[in-house]
C-alpha cells in the first residue's frame, strides 16, 4: 500500500509500505477513506517532536472501513464504517476508567507519532473497541473527519476547560483551525459574545461567518477592554501556543474568569501571579481525551454544528504531497482544513 | 480609644485615636474583644502594600461586640457577639450576588487597608449585614478568631480551589500559618495522604500533629516522586508566594491534577507550559471570599476542626507591639498565630 | 390609582385603590408600564391559594419605572426603568446568600400573594436592591416582561434542574406557556432533540416554531419509546401539574436520566420506586429563584432568545378584565402570554 | 466443588456442582477465599427476584485468588489476590464509558442472579479486567469484602447521591448494614451532624459507635424537627425500602435538600408533590456502579474508614447454611455482616 512517510526533518514521501496487520487481539485494521493534515504534522516535519522516528507514517485523523479485527474486538465487525480517534485508549487502565484517554497507560496520542498513522491506504488501530467510533450511514465525510481531533479538541480543551457558561463573554486568541473549532463548539453553551483575535483578516472573516460576534486584528488588550467596559472577559482561550498570545490571555481575563490553553507550547511563559493571585482565576491545560466524540456525533447528526465549513481545500489521497505544500502555506492559500479522499 | 497605627514603612504605634462612628446606614461599630496579626500586616509594615496610607489602623481579623448600628442594619443588634470577616461585602453588587465577596464593588479586602482595621479597641464595619457573623454563645475565641481570615483562606483558596477529593494525594508547599490552615481544612474532604513541605522542622512537627501523613524538609521534588511512585500528586497548594515554591508545584503535580495558589506573590513566575500543556492540569488563584464562614462555624461547633491549635502565643490587646515583635521573628519564636485579648 | 383586586373565589375587579407608599427603607414604589397574567393567577381566582386574602391586588410580573425609593436603596434611583422579579428577596438571610431567593426568610413569592401585586398602576417592591433589575434602554417590553417569571422558571426549574446537557434527548410534557418557556431555555444547552408532548395541536405547532424537533399529541409513552429505540429520554420536564403527566415522565425517563418537575401540583402522585430504584434517576422540584434573570437579560440583549414570540395577545392595562376573560379560555383563544401596556 | 444453590423459594443447599471454566476470552475463574451474605440474598430466597432461576449459585460479594484467565484478560494473572465487584461491566459499552457500570449492556448485577455467584468454592467472572480489583497485600479481608457491594453502595447511592456537603445535617432512615455503610461513607464529606433513625436500639448503639451524632428510635419526624429547629435536614437517605420510611424522608427534608433512596422497593410510594413542588428538593435513586471501589480501597489502606466493624459474625465457608440461619434472624442475633472464610 501507499503511505506518507516521515524521513527526518523536512523529508516526507508518499511511498510503498507493507500493509498493516493485526498484532494484538484488540487491534483492528482500517482501510482509510478520508484523512486530513493537522498543524502538529507540520511540527513533526520541522523535527520538533522527538518521539516521531524516521520511517513513521504520519497522520492521526481519518475515516475508514474496518478490514480485519482481532478476536478480542467486540464493538466492530469487518465492513463497518468508522471514525478514528486521534487518541488511542485501552479502556481498562486507571486513566481510561476516569475518561482521561489522553493519558492511557497503553495509548494516548500514539498514531502518527509512536506508531504508524492514518495518512496511508490502511492503518492498524490498537484497542479498537475504545479508539474507533461507528459512523452513522449518511454522515458527510467532510464533517465527520473533523471529529477525529480538531472538533473534540476545540470542545474539550477550549469550551469545556474554559467552562463557558450561558451569557459569558468569550475571547479566542488565534483564529486558525483550532481556534475556529473552539468557536464552533463554544457556541453549544450559548455565550452572549465571542470575540476572535487574530492578525489575519481572512481568518477573522471566516470567524464572523462561523458565529463570532466581534473580531480584533490589532491591539487586542485595549480593544477587548473597550468592548467589555474595562471588565475583561469571562473566558479566554489560547489557540496559538506562544508566550505573546498567552500573555494576551492573562491581560484580558476578568476576576473570576477562566483561561483555557489549547495551544501547543514549545517554551515556558511568564505567568503574572503578582497581578493574578488576587483575581480568582482558573488556568487549564490539556491534550484532548476525545471522550466527547459520541456526543459531538449526535450533535452533528442533529444538525447542531457544521464542521464541514472548516474544509477549505479538497484533494485525492494520493495528492497528499501537494496537500502538504498547500497546508504549509496556510495563510497565503487561505487554508483551514484539507480533506483527502481515497478513490 | 487605642489603636495600632501605621506611620509608614517600619513604623507602627499603639496610640490614641478617635473612636469610630456610624458613617453609613449599613455600618456597625464593633468593640474588639479579640484580634490577631496576619502575615499581610508584616508586608504592610515593609511598605509593600501601597494602598495602605500612613495613619491607618491595621488589622483585618477579630471578634467583638456590636456597640452601635446604622438604621439599615437588619441582622444584628447592639450587644451581639460577632465575628468580623476580613472581607467586607455589600451583598447587592453583581460580584456579591455570585458569592465573590473578594471582588465586591463596594468592599473586598479594605479593613486595615483602605479603611481603619481591627487592631484597635473598636472598629467601624461597613455593610455589617454581610460582613459580620453572629458568634454562637460558647465558642472558644482562640478558635473563632481563626475564622476571620486564615481558616476560610485555607479552605476556599486551598482545599476548594484545589478540588481535593476523596482518596487524593495532596501536597502543601509551606507549613506556615496559611499552609497549616489549608491542611486542617483539606482534611474535611478525606484525602488519603497529605504531604507537607517546608524547610523548618518545627513547622513540620506541627503539621504532623495536625494530620499530615508525610513531611518533607529537603529535595521536595525527588521526595514527592519517591512517595508517589513517580506519579506526582493530585493536588498541590502553594502557600509561600515566591517563584521557587510555585516551581515545586509545577514539578510535582500529576496529569489531571490541580495547583491551588494561596501565596501572595510580588513578582511573576515562570510557568512551564512546554511540559504542562499536555498534562490536563488546573491552576487556580484567589483572594478569600469568606463565604464559607457559616459552614466553617457549623463544623467548629460540631467539633470537626480545631483551629485553636494554631494559636502559639497569647497577649493582652495593649501588648500588641510586643506581639508584633514576636510575630516578626516567627521562626525563632515558633510563632504560628497570636491571640490578642482585650481586658 | 387602579388595580385588579381579588375579592374571593371567582371575583376580581379593576378598581380604585390607594397608591402604595414606602413602608420600609429598602422599599421602592414602581409605576407599572407593562404586566401580564400568569396561570397561577387563575388558580388564585379559583380559590386554590389560601394565602391570598380578599382585597389583594394580583400579579407578580411586570416592568415599570421607579417612582420613589426608601433611603436604604442603593442600586436604583427615581426614573430608572426596571424589571420586577416575581420573587422578592432580602439578599441577607441564609437562603439568599446561597442564591435560594424562593426561600428568602423575608420574601419569596409574596407579590400578588401575601402583599399587593403588579396588576395595578403602581406597586410597592420590598427589598428593591435584590428584587428589581435595571432594564437596558432598548429592550423590547414584550420580551422583557417574560423575564419576571416564566422564562427564569423554564430555565431554572426546567433546563437547569433537568441538567440538560449537550446532545441530550429532552421531552417536555405540556406545551403551555411554561412548557414553551422551558423549550426556549433548554435550547441554550444544545440538546440533540426536544420532544414536546401535548394533546393540543395548536400548541404543538407553536412548539415546532420555537425549536421542538418532535411533537407528540397522543400515546406519548409509546411514541417516545419509538423515537428513542426503546431507551427513553435523558431529561423529561413535567410542565402541567397533575398525576397523569408526572406518570408519563416516570415511564419515559431512561436509566441515569432526570425528571424536572415544573408543574404546580395540588395532590400527591404515585412514584414508581419499584421500577425506578434501580434506574439511577434524579427528580428535582422547585419554585423559581430568579437568580438567573441577569444572565437571561444578557442573552436577550445578545439576541440569543426570543421570548416575545410567547406573546399571543396585547391589551391596554385598563382592559385587564377582558384579558383575564381571554386567558381563562386559553385553548379556544390560542392564548399563550398576554401583554398589558399602561398608556 | 461446593456451592450454595437456590432451588426455588425457601430452598437452598450447600452442594456439589461442576467447577466453573473460562467461557469467553475476557473471563477469569476465581477461587473464593472470603464471601458474605447480602440482604438481597434473603429477598431471592423469598422468591422476590424472578430473574434468579432454580439451580443458581447465590452470592455477589467476595475475595479470592485468580485461578485461570481468558486470553483477552490484561490486568490480572493467575495467583493475583482480587476483590470481586458485585457489578460486572464490559468497559466498552456506552454506559460503561460513562461510568454507569450498573447499566452495562453486557453486565450489571448478574452475579448470583443471572449467572452463578460467589457463595461457592470458585466463580467465573465475566469481563474480569473491569469487574475485579487487585487486593493490596496486607488488606484485612474482613474490611476488604465490604468493598464488593455494601460500602460502595452506601457511598455512591447514599453519600454521593445525597450530595453530602461540609457542615450538612444528614439523616439516615434505617440502621441496618446498608444504613451503617452509608453512615461510614457519609463521614468522608464532614457533615456537622448524622442522625440515625431505626426502631432497634442495638442498631442505634452500633450507629453511635460508628459516628452517628444523634439517634432516634421513635417519632422520627417530630424528633428530627426538634433537633433541627423545625428546618429539617439537608440530606436524608432511605435505607429500608418501604413506603413508610420513604415517607419519613419526604417529611424531614428541608427546602433545597436531598433525598437519596438506597432501599430496594417492592411497590410504589406516595410522593407528596403537593408539598414538595415548591421546596426545591432532589430525589435520587440507583443501583451501585462500584466505580468508586478504587478510591475506597485507597481510603481503606490509608486507615480512613473501618468497615471491618460491620462484621458481627464469622463462619467457615462450609458453614454457610448456618450463617444463612443467623442472618435471616438478624435482629435477634444482632447480626450486621457475616464473614465466611474458606479454609
Amino acid at each position: 500500500m501507499k503511505a506518507l512517510v516521515y524521513h527526518g526533518p523536512g523529508q516526507r514521501t508518499w511511498e510503498d509500505k507493507p500493509k498493516p496487520t493485526i498484532e494484538h487481539p484488540t487491534d483492528a485494521v482500517v482501510r482509510i477513506t478520508h484523512t486530513t493534515i493537522c498543524g502538529t504534522d507540520l511540527h513533526i516535519l520541522k523535527g520538533d517532536v522527538p518521539t516521531v522516528e524516521p520511517g513513521r507514517t504520519l497522520g492521526h485523523e481519518g475515516l475508514g472501513v474496518v478490514e480485519e479485527i482481532g478476536e478480542g474486538v467486540a464493538n466492530f465487525t469487518v465492513g463497518d464504517p468508522v471514525l478514528i480517534s486521534c487518541v488511542t485508549s485501552c479502556g481498562r487502565c486507571d486513566y481510561c476508567k476516569r475518561g482521561m484517554y489522553a493519558h492511557c497507560r497503553d495509548g494516548g496520542w500514539i498514531l502518527g507519532n509512536m506508531i504508524d498513522g492514518t495518512q496511508a491506504e490502511a492503518v492498524r488501530i490498537p484497542h479498537a473497541d475504545n479508539s474507533l467510533y461507528r459512523l452513522p450511514p449518511d454522515m458527510d465525510p467532510s464533517a465527520a473527519v473533523m471529529l477525529s481531533d480538531i472538533l473534540p479538541t476545540g470542545h474539550e480543551i477550549g469550551a469545556l476547560n474554559g467552562e463557558v457558561r450561558l451569557g459569558d463573554t468569550v475571547a479566542i486568541v488565534g483564529s486558525g483551525p483550532i481556534g475556529l473549532a473552539a468557536l464552533l463548539t463554544t457556541r453549544f453553551y450559548s455565550p452572549a459574545r465571542i470575540i476572535m483575535i487574530d492578525p489575519d483578516e481572512n481568518r477573522l472573516a471566516m470567524a464572523r461567518q462561523l458565529g463570532a460576534t466581534d473580531t480584533i486584528a490589532s491591539d487586542p488588550i485595549d480593544a477587548v477592554m473597550k468592548l467589555t467596559d474595562g471588565e475583561g472577559v469571562d473566558v479566554v482561550m489560547e489557540a496559538v501556543g506562544i508566550p505573546q498570545t498567552f500573555d494576551i490571555c492573562q491581560r484580558i481575563v476578568r476576576a473570576g474568569g477562566h483561561i483555557a490553553n489549547i495551544g501547543v507550547h514549545g517554551k515556558s511563559v511568564e505567568f503574572h501571579l503578582e497581578d493574578l493571585w488576587v483575581k480568582n482565576i482558573t488556568v487549564r491545560t490539556g491534550l484532548v481525551n476525545t471522550n466527547t466524540i459520541p456526543v459531538l456525533m449526535r450533535i452533528l447528526e442533529a444538525g447542531g454544528v457544521e464542521p464541514a465549513l472548516l474544509v477549505s481545500h479538497r484533494f485525492a489521497l494520493d495528492e497528499i504531497e501537494q496537500a502538504y505544500d498547500v497546508f504549509s502555506q496556510a495563510a497565503e492559500k487561505k487554508a483551514i482544513k484539507l480533506l483527502l479522499t481515497a478513490h
